[in-house]
């Protein structure tokens, strides 16, 4: 606890949505202990990607500010699933799967905790304890109409779409995790400030004092639209390997990369802020963009796997051949996947499917640098491709879904 | 089981406010098997009144045809009391207190109900072992804009008074006890109707024949206005002496006495028919009164009771004397009693309060018949006092409280 409290407050808010409320924080860091720091996680995805390392990051530069993080997971609505049986992606998780996943989940975190300022812990703990008075209590102390008041209740309830009761339950449980940690501050993403604020209201109710709040955006995921997730398919899983990092990384438009760095990047705001005067002075962006990746990979890979994948992706593009100016295409297609014939077509790279299948058979096109060896293949849907036909056609192609279509 | 499933019905109907669906409930008797009949009732209060024994009656009834209660002691509830701690009059209830409190209410209802055709049960024999997960499923079977369409729910939430959400838990719990007894039928009153249809909704859910709905309807106190209530002291307890129970019934309104006739009178429709016949053609509805009042003291006490407390009454009243055409004045009076001075000013009986404490002072003020003999005798706020001043001056004077002025 050597930093000061401005240079602590400093780091705790780069890159935050909302910081509720500084004061308290202040008062809490001021008497020079490790805070309590709680962040939930769902028990069914341990798949993690970068989206979820916005959050994990935040809380290693907590613990490098001395504190403690009690990383929970809900387990306790895990294996409630869910009970109105309609989500048949939501079925009830037995006790085995919650620990397996936590296993993975801990072997995924622990690329960016410290495991000796870590405390996993399960809401099932306290949860599983809870008798059905008790939760009648718990639920007396929030009214509906202030719970109607967040966001998706609100508008289900207006457009008359169902909500179940047991829904309004679940924040409360989820509150009252605090009350159970003795949580001083807690983080989550933007989505989540509601069910903070409950944890927050729920402590003061049981005479505790209230936690502070700490809110995260949430990452675009590669198409730059849309919330970093496995399910739309635009995520980089921390698992990857070091080539796919670093090509993925290398997809991504100049706009996102500078949002990526705000929110992934180590660096310092000094050298952010240098970076970007630089290309405002004419730097190419792609320099940039390799620094960022190699940062990204060394963290989840090692050093020298960031120099491999650097090397391999300049060789594969032909050092140099890149064009500075790579032309943009979003295609929107129906369907899971797109023929590499109509890609070409569509994407203007050749007049017609049967030009771009005779190319394909003279082994002048590469997708991702790699020369392109069968005329079925194809590419799904929500990637981003760097297309080349012949020696100078060059697209990146960002294949979208035609929600319309469907 | 021996009468036809006709004859059964009508008597069923006769008096309730709505039976649902009478087909199924038709199905249900054809078995020609008892029927599992709940009814639930409130830990609390244990002084039962008229008011409760309108369907007390109904059970009864129903006993006669031969089917089985289930007098429900909704005690899991009374346990966890008020749980916002807003109503003081709301403790939570210790076991101890419930078990006395089921003891004062067997040896009330035993009046009305066979024993040995009556099974009083604890909801807190199931609800106990229920957890928090339980209720979370529980809590999953129904939507909030559902319970949101309950009258007084409704009507909270749109003037913006607050809803406790473990208040949309309580009709969930009551309607799993009918899950828990496996009902067939269920009786409230009217005021119960959302619950008795959440309670055959469950049972559905759960793959149980839902139960039949029998409600009745609410009892109106000696005021004629309100429903009968201990708290709105408009009732006549059904442990009050003979003479008690004789008076108040000979002080309501004839119009009151035709609808607790209806109510509560086991004369056939057919000599209740009579009655208004001989009423309409010129018999005074006194006497119909001392017949109806005499058969609710025989029932709650004896036939000797009843006969004494006639007698008594009359002799009270001077045979004859009191006048038929007795006047009736309403008084609306701020705090919870009146000065008998000011009652007789104000209901005109004497001009001034002077005139009244010289007629109090030479012995000719009666109260009920009886005389008056302190000069500061005070009457209730909510009660109804027949008063005679000298030999011919009479009124039947109700007090009421004066809302506006508190």
């Amino acid at each position: 606890m050597s930093e000061s409290i401005t240079n602590q407050l400093q780091i705790i808010k780069r890159g935050c949505q909302e910081l509720l409320i500084e004061e308290e924080l202040v008062q809490k860091l001021s008497k020079n202990q490790p805070l309590r720091i709680k962040a939930g996680f769902d028990p069914t995805a341990p798949d993690l990607h970068l989206g979820h390392t916005v959050l994990l990051n935040k809380l290693r530069q907590l613990q490098d500010l001395g504190h403690h993080i009690l990383f929970l997971i809900g387990d306790f609505t895990g294996m409630i699933g869910d009970p109105t049986g309609k989500n048949t992606t939501r079925p009830p998780l037995t006790r085995e799967q919650i620990l397996q996943n936590a296993e993975t989940y801990a072997s995924q975190v622990f690329k960016i905790l410290r495991p000796e300022q870590t405390e996993v812990v399960f809401n099932s703990t306290w949860m599983d304890r809870f008798s059905a008075a008790d939760l009648i209590r718990l639920a007396s102390t929030y009214t509906v109409a202030r719970m109607l008041e967040r966001d998706d209740f609100s508008k289900r309830y207006h457009e008359n779409r169902p909500i179940a009761i047991h829904e309004f339950l679940y924040p409360l449980v989820q509150g009252y995790d605090s009350v159970a940690l003795k949580a001083d501050l807690e983080l989550g993403g933007t989505d989540q400030k509601f069910n903070l604020l409950v944890g927050r209201e729920l402590q003061k109710h049981y005479s505790q004092t209230p936690q502070c709040i700490l809110t995260m955006p949430l990452l675009e995921g590669l198409d730059g639209v849309q919330k970093m997730s496995k399910s739309l398919n635009n995520y980089i899983g921390i698992n990857e390997s070091p080539a796919e990092i670093f090509g993925k990384l290398m997809s991504i438009s100049d706009a996102l990369m500078w949002r990526y760095i705000e929110l992934l990047s180590f660096e310092s705001l000094d050298t952010i802020h240098q970076w970007h005067q630089e290309v405002e002075s004419g730097r190419n962006p792609r320099d940039i963009k390799v620094q960022f990746a190699r940062e990204i990979v060394t963290r989840f890979h090692s050093r020298t796997a960031a120099i491999e994948a650097t090397q391999d992706f300049e060789a594969r593009f032909s050092k140099g051949a890149l064009p500075d100016d790579l032309p943009e295409k979003k295609l929107y297609i129906q369907g899971t996947e797109l023929a590499l014939p109509q890609l070409l077509k569509q994407s203007g790279l050749t007049a017609s499917t049967s030009e771009a299948l005779r190319m394909i058979e003279q082994g002048g096109v590469k997708l991702d640098g790699n020369k392109v060896v069968s005329k079925t293949q194809t590419v799904a849907v929500s990637t981003t491709v760097i297309a080349q036909v012949g020696k100078r056609k060059f697209a990146k192609i960002i294949l979208l879904p035609d929600e319309d279509g469907i």
